[in-house]
């Protein structure tokens, strides 16, 4: 793994520092294809968002970039994880009038999927697992991720792909790594976000492909038998692109034509990594 | 600083470690008197606790005790934390089969507090960051801690001494780093803390104390006016002991006898460190 903290080859940090104490950090988890980061622009208008919420200062954009070009440099594809932490100081909860924020940037292999999660779609189930409701982190890839741990914790069969996870009141919000779109009567739903769950890259993107496609996207929350009740499912995240639901916990979903065309659209213009990229794993 | 990392002296982590990654990290927040750690079992117990919910393993008590009497050699008094991180490893929210937890104790001065905070009490504000209902994580001293962060730096000012959160219904819960308690006819209330919230070890040493002393303690949950039209307030952790609450937003409170009954029962029987242990800021 190469990682940059700083601008410098590193592999430890300060074990002060604020996001091994609180989690007091944002990340962005990057495709990567033929050496170049996917969707750059949004995850960084994301990452800005989190620091601005978190009231951490924002690192100098060019900076970032020469950074992960650094890091990416002779690669083909990957995962380029982006940590910027609160770094070391202050006491307790309390930071430093300037944090000394850490830039961590850390270049992964592409994780190991057969094809046929592309293909002929995932088994997925229903975490117990569920995520406390606060607006004012709603939609950020903030440090503080132990419910989507935890829900992971919950499953290690491997032929099951993603977990769904509802909010304390029991509407659908999102897998633990990915979010989730459904299609009703040819149009798309997906769960609100305004209370709890990460607003992912590829969910933007599928929402603006969609309205490209003259399709309606519907944002709204509902209790997780109404999206069971579509006609379709599928989940979606920067690095996997869009994987059509076969399964929920027994009851079979079919691949449907829309999710195939969002699929196909989401490859054929890289928007993130074909199927072939990924290493399979044996069965 | 002096610390130690499955104890050897470091100050470096892996920034792999998932604690830095996710918040995925258990802590205690010991005071030391005289050298020693007070209230061990206790604090032991709420590790033990945390590990459990978390699904990581527990260290060897002998072991801990031991590498804190390391990190605890020739200290008079200070506070001592322990961090017990998931280690590194694991691809994205999966944790591997076995976590290489690492075990972190570090020594800190105590913090600087005027003698004033004990004896004629602290003002204290209502924070607007609200505490997210998770009944799961709700008790534990675990690793996830932005909105105590967030809630700490809603203020500057050095003559405020503490910020009171509620839960995202208006329920008072605690301070951003102490627990908080109702004097009313006579009895004790403090916030039931099943949804969200630290349960305190010193919270718990003065139910005790007050069950001995034949004083009624409920735990209830309220929303903030309940708690503000109390007779008297005060604050609690294992480091401060307890600080009686003078102002609460510009509402004045008397310094009552029964907090003053078990502030200096908890200096007397050496259950927190006295005031005169706190080097005191200037004004």
């Amino acid at each position: 793994m190469t990682c940059l903290i700083n601008g410098n080859v590193a592999t430890t940090l300060a074990a002060t520092d604020r996001a091994t104490q609180y989690g007091d950090a944002v990340f962005e988890t990057v495709a990567v294809v033929e050496g170049e980061p996917l969707h750059w622009e949004r995850h960084w208008q994301r990452l800005v968002r989190g620091l601005d919420v978190l009231r951490l200062p924002v690192p100098d954009e060019a900076l970032l970039r020469a950074e992960a070009r650094e890091v990416l440099a002779s690669t083909a594809s990957g995962v380029l994880k982006i940590l910027i932490t609160a770094g070391s100081g202050g006491r307790g909860y309390r930071r430093p009038a300037r944090p000394d924020c850490q830039r961590i940037l850390s270049l992964h292999p592409l994780p190991s999927h057969p094809p046929q999660r592309w293909f002929d779609g995932v088994t997925v189930r229903v975490c117990r697992m569920q995520l406390a409701q606060q607006p004012v982190l709603a939609g950020l890839k903030h440090g503080n991720r132990l419910e989507q741990v935890l829900a992971r914790a919950e499953w290690d069969a491997p032929e099951i792909a993603e977990g769904l996870m509802c909010d304390t009141d029991g509407a659908l919000v999102e897998g633990t790594m990915s979010n989730i779109f459904a299609i009703r009567d040819g149009g798309l739903e997906t769960p609100d976000l305004s209370r709890c769950g990460v607003a992912g890259v590829m969910r933007e993107v599928i929402m603006e492909l969609a309205t490209e496609q003259q399709i309606v996207v519907h944002e709204r929350r509902a209790g997780l038998d109404h999206w069971l009740q579509a006609d379709a499912l599928f989940l979606c995240n920067s690095v996997i692109g869009v994987w059509p639901v076969a399964d929920v916990g027994g009851r079979p979903y079919p691949l449907d034509s829309l999710t195939r065309r969002l699929r196909d659209m989401v490859v054929e213009r890289g928007l993130a990594p074909s199927p072939a990229h990924f290493r399979s794993t044996p069965p």
